[in-house]
């Protein structure tokens, strides 16, 4: 196996197979990651318990002298890459387990794995896949994948769920405190499906979106999904169980409704919170919402050892309802807002201890809920 | 006690201050800022066991209508002071233990704490200073800092010995497997003197010194020094004890001199550490430089499990000496590289397992020392 590569091409190629290196792994083999040089392309894999991720590199600056397949110690490889300034990079396989990596005036020899041990990896191969822009998914992960559940106590809400039925995208992050659900209308038309993707693998997926601009194609199965892009794919298994039915949960009446503008609640809800105190059960800080008579909003929190803060707020235009007193952690309104995209939001409230909506101007068809805490 | 400022101005003399603060302490009164409010000016103080830091506010922004001293807490209070983005903030003692600062249409009541309960800070009151300019003493904590020891093994060491007779100011640091001296010529006359300045207290000092351009001036017990600026005062503890005698093992004869492109040998040096084998003793990277008959310099090192890492340097000028081969932490040249302005560094060898020399074209005045490991 020989060949050469601009080092820049590859190091950016190598910057997204590394998120499908496992960061421990009972399979040492899954540390490498597998170069299958064929005779004008090659392609990289990497792949752990959650995710697979494969490149094709047919660059106009690889130049292949000899095919082959070899299993090369991942994170060294890519700090090897990173730390090389020269411009092109060449790879030799000198010995069955040793390749020399040399660039300009540097030469490097990699003891390699058996790549004969490295799983097959099964991407999924089949037809009729629903087609969507980059952007859209970067989008839904923003505005959905932060409110999925961190602890494992019900592994099903560690993920985002993914239902489509009749050309409509719902999908849904909750971890029981909090709610995101973004809707999307999609142009294509497809079978209906209801998958739910491990947050992880969202992180993962979205940074790979970042240096792509195309249509995505995404093929599922009952235990996983594939997103194929023009030169890479992204496979990651999907959480099993069902995802709670959480449309019922979301009040329909609102009594009060409060529009806000986004950056000067998002300020107050910020500094009112450095005093605030603790929920016991979340750890998250805990703050008070009021619409007073004058209709002016005061967020305020009260903290017996350090002391109080206020903030006033005057609503960005008319308020509809009565007064209303409620209290919430703030770090769940902070994250809500900062996801959305509008410069105005509106606080729908449905009672003092019910959950309440956030909805913003430019983004209609985005809605996150809050569940309040009662006020002792 | 009522005072307004600047918001801006206020927070960037808590920034100073908060490096005072301590992060845990058997003292709680300390994780207050002492504000001594005059009819015209206020101080600032904070004080850990290693330093106590004083700042002086006469801003023409500062608006004082009622004077008197207060103990707040001290993150809370800069904290509060980082979110708000008013122009202007306002100070009210409102009950003997409860502060109001309100700014804009946010309002903080913060708890304070028993302003006479803070230990009167002895700031040294002496005449005849060392003056030296501020971004001389940068220079030189850049220059030493990282070459005190961290380890508490051996107390002294974890500080830089400053030394002064003659006009001369001696700056030395060393964790004994490598060193770094400094001299500069003073204009200035003062008393000898030879202490040991703690390396944290240099790194917060260093900090400080980013925001003022003015002559500093030194006043030096036998505990302690004052850094005395324009409108800071910052004063640390000195270390106990006899700094070693340094100057007797650095050598004095150089078979082998090699001049190099300081950048080109540090991205070797780094690339090379990639695959390197650590050093039981420091768990530092240990990698190999020699000097070929070709008066080519190599720079490997060899890992048993990973593979080899080969890099060849041209010396960037005329090479003295015979071949030469030496082994070292990678970590200790990769430091000294760094604290050169020079463009060109001079590596100057007294044998395979003597102490080798580093200076730089731009910095005849600096000097790095480091210990060889013995190569199996």
């Amino acid at each position: 196996m020989i060949f050469s590569i601009d080092r820049d091409v590859l190091l950016n190629q190598l910057l997204i197979i590394q998120k499908g290196l496992p960061s421990k792994t009972p399979l040492p083999i899954l540390f490498a990651i597998k170069f299958e040089v064929h005779e004008d392309y090659m392609l990289l894999t990497s792949s752990n318990t959650d995710v697979a991720i494969q490149v094709m590199i047919d660059d106009h600056s690889l130049s292949i002298k000899e095919s082959g397949n070899v299993a090369i110690p991942g994170r060294y490889l890519i700090e090897i890459m990173r730390k090389i300034t020269s411009q092109r990079v060449e790879f030799a396989l000198i010995e069955d387990k040793l390749i020399v990596i040399k660039a300009d005036r540097s030469e490097f020899k990699l003891r390699l794995m058996d790549v004969e041990d490295y799983p097959e990896i099964d991407f999924l191969d089949l037809d009729d896949p629903i087609v969507l822009d980059s952007q859209l998914i970067k989008t839904i992960i923003k505005e959905t994948n932060f409110a999925t559940a961190t602890s494992e106590k019900r592994p099903i809400l560690t993920g985002v769920n993914f239902k489509y039925h009749d050309n409509h995208l719902y999908c849904v992050a909750t971890d029981s405190y909090r709610l995101s659900q973004k809707n999307v209308k999609l142009r294509t038309h497809s079978k209906m499906f209801d998958i739910v993707i491990p947050n992880k693998s969202l992180d993962e997926l979205n940074k790979i979106l970042d240096g792509i601009n195309d249509d995505v194609e995404l093929y599922i199965n009952p235990n996983k999904v594939l997103f194929k892009m023009n030169k890479v794919l992204f496979q990651t298994r999907l959480l099993e169980g069902t995802y709670p039915d959480t449309l019922r949960i979301i009040p329909t009446e609102f009594p009060v409704v409060i529009p806000f503008n986004k950056e000067e609640l998002l300020a107050a809800v910020e500094r009112v919170s450095l005093l605030s105190p603790r929920d016991r059960e979340t750890n998250y800080n805990i703050i008070k919402l009021s619409l007073r008579q004058d209709k002016v909003v005061e967020i305020s929190s009260t903290n017996n050892e350090v002391g109080d803060a206020n903030e006033e707020i005057i609503p960005s235009s008319d308020v509809i309802g009565p007064m209303i007193r409620i209290a919430f952690s703030s770090r769940y309104l902070v994250e809500a807002l900062k996801s959305f995209s509008s410069s105005e939001v509106l606080i729908q409230f449905a009672g003092e201890v019910k959950p309440f909506v956030i909805k913003g101007n430019l983004d209609q068809d985005l809605l996150h809920l809050i569940l309040p805490v009662r006020i002792d």
